[in-house]
């Protein structure tokens, strides 16, 4: 069972990169550089492009664009609506990752209105982020903590009904549905909590992943299916060493990573939404 | 006598730990990423936000603001002011970083101001720093130069007579003084100087001991062992490897470092001032 | 042969280190923290600065400028004119990297503006971004990619032609030239394009070369002779690990390579060009 999942979900990775997708992402300035040497590792290919004068060009020469607002400015908004866009006209994939959603008006607002404003593929956050732009009952304290890690099935079903898009709520299971299908994945490694930019990351890659397929749903689960894998093979090099050690091992992981590993380790399950959210 | 020192200072860190406090910070863009990991490795919660639009709301979110002059911009200012505010009226601490003080004067008058207009609790930079805020006699280079290693007691102590707030001022030894009392702490890693943000890092740690003690000094003497201890271990690690292996054993170290290792390591000493300064 | 002209780039590689130059770098966000800790490694001293209010100060206080157009905003080209036209009037060297040129019209007409505005000592980039800047028939996508590696001596003559100023052109085989003189450097690792800001940090080691000599194309081909060292030695390290070891490594590399690891591994080649340039 698992093994034939794995195959599949690693052909995904394999498209990717061969395609060496070019990832747009206007993003936070704390995850810049881990953000661009993690897609490097995986094969794709980063770019960063903050300008209003340049986002659209930027955007509509990438194969995805991803929009992050860790550290939102007034400037920086402009030029996601511009690339956003660049990018619905070219027609390529949009990700938003509302970082820090729920903790400032500022952010919740900001994630709403470009939700509204840009024709987004699928967006990804914790339980509180996805939570706050869902106006779902929750919290959140700073840009790392999230609600209860058991309801992110949950929070991911009542979110899509709220905002009628492809959600991935992560946590200590991710969650992965499009009113469809719901995809829960119980890969990763409690490491990844002291390593700030592993959630920025994963929705970079899951940017470069939906570059080479059009079912979001199972393109996000692929790309989350690979990056837990990653996170186990990281932590076996790296649990006894610490979180340095760990985000070394990470980035070692992603560029090797291949079919077997994935083969092996994937927990990936997929099961049909009562179809009441249609 | 030191293992009964360890212990106090073991104790401090053990409460930041389980608070796990939120640590917001308005830093230079060099620093971003390490300062961010350096918190979790701790054990905190870092958290960075610079815009006006919500400085304000996340400093009011926050146990602790870091402010960190190291890449100002005007705007960035401005959110230093109005975080600042919010911070002193919910009456968390706030920790000055005057990266650069001394090398231009938008840095030394920046520094002024936001001395002028925010309650800060605690200052911390080197010597050269300290002594261009205060309006000592000394001189800066670029943002990792300061002045003669042996005399920052001496720097600290008259930088407090200018300031009258507790200083930290960094460097072979270590001082820090609240008029009363001058702690001094040899520990530390010679490897420290290669890694750029390492002072900017201590001063976001300094935040994070402060949420949990109302003694300043004692607080700031705490994280400084704490971490100087950690590089100490770091250093056994990486001395023979070189600055990129330091950088990532330093992150472990502060994961890891326990009751133990600041009992064995911790070279911390206290003693009162004159007197000649209240 | 190759003994003593490996010599003769430690000797301006250990010039280097006893000068330890303040280079001041206005760089794209993604790169700040690895250049900063890269010129540390190497033994220079890095200071950022990006505020119209001060960026002519740091430069007239440094002994070098590096301008890298990777994340470009209205604000730092402002401070890129101000810092250049400092660092003019005092006679310092000036290197310009022009990430992404010919990605967007706004990055290369940036880059022909800087070239026009500013007296730039050399210009660095791979073979698409110098054909973008200087007119050559080529195209660039995203940042990373260029034209074919084979080619970078012609990229190089033909873009010193047209832009009459020293170009390094990066890529398999880098080139150097100043019109005189061409050089081909064959060392380096291919694990270099699997971390981001490689080429940034090297032209912001160029510009610390450039403090301890006059003769640019040979300081330049010193700096890339002693970094592609280090990134053989790093991936003898780090090439069964992956890209997150060989990052780590490259800092180690860079702190300790010395006099016998060049004079070993060089691989510097130097030929007259034809003359028809002059």
């Amino acid at each position: 069972m698992m093994h034939s999942e794995g195959k599949k979900v690693y052909k995904v990775l394999h498209e990717m990169r061969a395609a060496k997708p070019l990832i747009h992402n206007i993003t936070n300035v704390v995850v810049t550089n881990f953000t661009a040497n993690g897609l490097l590792a995986a094969g794709a290919s980063p770019v960063m492009a903050n300008a209003k004068e340049e986002a659209a060009d930027m955007a509509a020469a990438a194969d995805a664009l991803v929009l992050n607002i860790g550290t939102l400015n007034q400037l920086q908004v402009e030029s996601m609506l511009l690339a956003g866009a660049a990018a619905n006209k070219k027609g390529i994939p949009v990700v938003l990752d509302p970082v820090g959603a729920g903790a400032t008006a500022y952010r919740t607002d900001t994630a709403r209105r470009l939700l509204k404003e840009i024709d987004i593929s699928l967006i990804r956050g914790n339980a509180g982020e996805i939570a706050a732009v869902a106006g779902l009952e929750s919290s959140t304290r700073g840009v790392d903590s999230g609600s209860s890690q058991s309801g992110t099935a949950e929070t991911a079903e009542r979110a899509y009904q709220a905002l009628k898009l492809p959600v991935v709520v992560t946590g200590a299971v991710d969650a992965i549905t499009d009113g469809k299908d719901m995809y829960r994945i119980h890969n990763g490694h409690s490491m990844m909590t002291r390593v700030t930019g592993s959630g920025c990351l994963l929705s970079s890659l899951i940017g470069s992943f939906l570059t080479v397929t059009d079912d979001v749903a199972y393109g996000a689960a692929a790309a989350l299916g690979y990056y837990g894998v990653a996170a186990e093979k990281a932590g076996g090099f790296a649990s006894m060493r610490g979180p340095g050690t760990f985000q070394v091992e990470l980035l070692n992981a992603l560029y090797h990573v291949g079919d077997m590993d994935i083969r092996q380790q994937l927990t990936l399950k997929k099961e049909a939404l009562k179809g009441t959210y249609e």
